[in-house]
């Protein structure tokens, strides 16, 4: 039976725009030996699968500066203070990111992005009958290419690393999953 | 066409034991503006699905401080220096940590865990042939527990966040995809 390790003490280290990072001085029940760990707190993420009634997904295109590459994904970001749920938070996202408003959204699932180090989850969601509402909405540190990729084609996108972000695999395994799409090709 | 952005300058801001933290300084292609980004510079993880004859999989529960939780997750770790590789690092990790030495492993597939603000990959394998060695060889801030599930409940298990770590999902989306085990149940 494993038991919760009490924290004794937590210190913030430094703050930014994403996270604030905290270590945890924390006592294991097996030894009673005490150890610190780092913990980045975190806002929880949304990210959405938007699919057009032709069977696309509408997936982004933006350079990453953790992998210092240009990479394809699902809209997504995250859950601000002004956003009274993560649902509001993935319509958001999603029109700012593409310019489509989502008519009809429905949760998905939840993941921890992280248990280990960080305390957040991820929220996905699908989106359907899209509404074009107008150009994207980008701020200065943001440049994104807006693409359409057929749903029949992203299983084999994801086994020859077109697109490769966790959080995106893990929204399309609950998209799969859920049975609410039938046609997913290979 | 998204094009990468130059970094002009990376600051390391702190080390811990896990990553090291870095700022990036970095101009928009688009606008000529730049910005700060927090990078995590980490090294590679893997992670295993270690698949019993009896069709379970073996996996571990442990108290993980990001989340403050016990967590379900398959066996996985960091790809050490002395590690030649990310197959080597997956027998290493699924022996230390369930003292199951896997006679057959395969590669799943690859995810960048988050690409936005950390460097690294995530290695997933396929463990079979598992040869118990011994008892798991945990360090004094590891407490694991090792138990069995069946591969035909984990998409169930997965759905109501019985298992949410999203590189554990994201290595079950690649075992499902390779066609390497035909029963999946649900």
């Amino acid at each position: 039976m494993i038991r919760p390790w009490p924290v004794h003490e937590r210190k913030q280290l430094l703050e930014t725009t994403i996270f604030k990072l905290h270590t945890h001085g924390s006592t294991s029940p097996r030894t009673g030996s005490r150890h610190e760990f780092v913990v980045l707190e975190a806002p929880d993420w949304v990210n959405v699968i938007p699919l057009t009634v032709e069977g696309e997904v509408v997936m982004v295109r933006q350079f990453r500066q953790g992998r210092g590459e240009v990479t394809l994904e699902i809209p997504g970001g995250m859950v601000d203070p002004d956003d009274p749920d993560p649902e509001h938070a993935a319509r958001r996202e999603l029109l700012e990111e593409t310019g489509y408003f989502p008519r009809r959204l429905e949760p998905l699932g939840v993941v921890a992005p992280n248990p280990a180090i960080q305390s957040n989850l991820c929220h996905s969601f699908l989106a359907r009958d899209l509404e074009l509402r107008g150009a994207p909405q980008l701020d200065s540190t943001e440049e994104i290419e807006v693409c359409r990729v057929p749903l029949v084609e992203i299983a084999q996108m994801i086994r020859d690393r077109r697109i490769d972000h966790a959080l995106v695999v893990a929204a399309f395994w609950h998209l799969r999953a859920s049975g609410l799409v039938p046609s997913w090709g290979a």
